[in-house]
């Protein structure tokens, strides 16, 4: 495995020309992009620029819009159903995000359900928008079926990410944004390129045994729920994916549980859709709605400081606040710039040479 | 271990006597009984009238105030904090669940943090009064400190449930109610009477190593976050409980991670207080703040139906939707009354005999 580094702007740029040769406009091309590159200034590669493939087939067979109208269909002061018009959930969930900001602004919080759309990166972009304005931020999102819930021999809720974001005084904001499954599909990548064993718990082959093979999902096999098994909390694990499936799609009017369609070009979707797209859900609470920002503020200061001064168990091993990796990361990769592995590159400059625009 | 069976009615009186004993007005000992009775009901023994003995020896040390002034004391149209004035959570938090609740129907939702509370009992109790008015119900609490955060040898989280709850048609509502530890305190106890070993991944002992002991908590050990180790993704367990530390305690002004007193009375709570009492997170959403509640419930009743009727690994185990074994308890014990173990049947007797009422 070979890694070729980039400056950020460097792939910012590359990502707007990929989404403007989609016919996306200015506005929507710069915010996807931001909303990539930041996954991988953050050290989320599996949302970042290794996707763009990926959202150019689904664009190619009709599955997102790149010019969608996306528009509220439904709402209270502080509640609105967001139809997405099957864009790139790129923008949608931002657009959707924004009203909620809006709402909470003027009434303390805001909530918005969201239909009609497709992936939307890292649940953590939209989340950090309303901490950015002194707010709780949330965010979650379905996804397409690969998690069997426990006890179940079928894949019937997606990895489905939930985030909590808040602001803090002078350390970074703390931010919980994690799929709801043991594992999350990217790990399973990982092991599969390094041809290794996975960890039990983290799926079940198409018996529904656990299996330590990273390829069983290729062979009919599932996710497991966080929890793994029933002893150890599945069913919470499941209970939380279920959360996130009925707040983004039975709320908003999407596709849930196994009629989400794919993310994936080469599968067809469901033929009997219960709802339209995929869903999302996003939410944002004015921290001053509850006590002035700077008390809340110091205190998280003081509930981070205590937490990463920890006893620990191993001394090379601090205990993490939540969000404090991803930080680290940006605040580097934003000096020195980001590392892309090889066949992401090569796969980037066929995609270029594809659309017609300058390769990498 | 033998179990003697109670109608509802005697339980209900026997425990509003207590309360009454206590100095609680008639509405607040009806209310505090009606939350302790209908955990019994739904088969959550654990948060039921056994607690009865330990709530009264906190009102003898004076951490619970039987007459509180439970107040707002901050507000926009959509978000609150109350002031619980050290009384019972089991009316502290219903009261902050109507002022939730009267702010959705006003508004669309309406979000309540809580401090300078005590125990709540069960999280569903509160999230199903939303679920009555065809709203759905968040409730959350912060508690003592017994759970390891990954990579910690120390406890720095209580048990801290989450609760997430939603009206359906034809079907009960869907009730995901969950501590997000591993295993919660009440599973140990049970171990502990059968004497047997408990599974991996519930506790560590006072070294931060696995342990199948069930008494390691005594011993200077700690509880496990939900995922058990990083592998199998305590850290989500660990964010998802910060999560609901930080909602509940530091947004209301009450004590947050280590700074939680205990619930029981003879352990002394911390002499460095961050903030008041503990702390609840309550939140009310209106259906139709998103779509029309009939489209909502037929769909939440096709999704419910869909994962009931799931392919499974043993013909035998059925997939089950959350909230469906406490639902289906509360049929039944309301039926045929409600079985108490005869250690907790001596307890109250022994408490009846203190407080000079008549025994069960």
């Amino acid at each position: 495995m070979n890694f070729i580094t980039f400056t950020e702007t460097k792939l910012r740029d590359f990502t707007y020309s990929v989404f403007k040769k989609m016919g996306c406009s200015d506005a929507h091309a710069t915010l996807a992009a931001d909303v990539l590159i930041r996954s991988n200034l953050r050290g989320i590669d599996s949302h970042g620029v290794a996707r763009l493939s990926g959202y150019v087939r689904l664009w190619e067979k009709k599955t997102i819009n790149a010019t969608p109208n996306i528009k509220i269909v439904h709402e209270t002061p502080t509640t609105a159903t967001v139809d997405g018009d099957g864009g790139l959930g790129l923008v949608v969930a931002p657009f959707a995000m924004q009203v909620a900001m809006e709402k909470a602004e003027k009434y303390g919080s805001g909530w918005v359900a969201v239909k009609n759309s497709n992936h939307f990166g890292i649940a953590g972009y939209h989340a950090l928008m309303a901490v950015e304005k002194d707010m709780i931020g949330i965010s979650m999102t379905n996804a397409s079926p690969l998690v069997a819930p426990t006890y179940a021999n079928e894949r019937l809720l997606g990895t489905n990410p939930m985030c909590y974001a808040f602001p803090a005084g002078k350390y970074p904001a703390v931010i919980v944004d994690m799929a709801t499954a043991a594992a999350a599909n990217g790990k399973l990548e990982i092991a599969q390129r390094a041809n290794k064993a996975i960890p039990d718990g983290w799926v079940q082959d198409a018996n529904g045994q656990q299996s330590l093979d990273p390829n069983e999902l290729k062979n009919g096999g599932s996710l497991l729920p966080l929890g793994s098994d029933k002893d150890h909390g599945s069913h919470k694990g499941y209970g939380l994916s279920a959360t996130v499936d009925i707040l983004s799609a039975v709320l908003s009017g999407a596709n849930y549980g196994p009629w989400v369609p794919p993310f994936v070009a080469f599968l067809e979707p469901p033929t009997d859709p219960v709802g339209e797209g995929i869903g999302h859900f996003l939410g944002a609470m004015r921290v001053d709605g509850f006590r002035p920002a700077a008390d809340f503020k110091s205190h998280l200061d003081n509930w981070i400081a205590r937490f990463k001064n920890a006893k620990t168990v191993d001394p090379t091993k601090k205990v993490i606040v939540p969000g404090e990796p991803e930080h680290d990361f940006e605040q580097e990769r934003k000096l020195s710039g980001i590392p892309i592995i090889d066949v992401v590159v090569n796969d980037l400059n066929e995609l270029a040479a594809k659309l017609e625009i300058e390769g990498l």
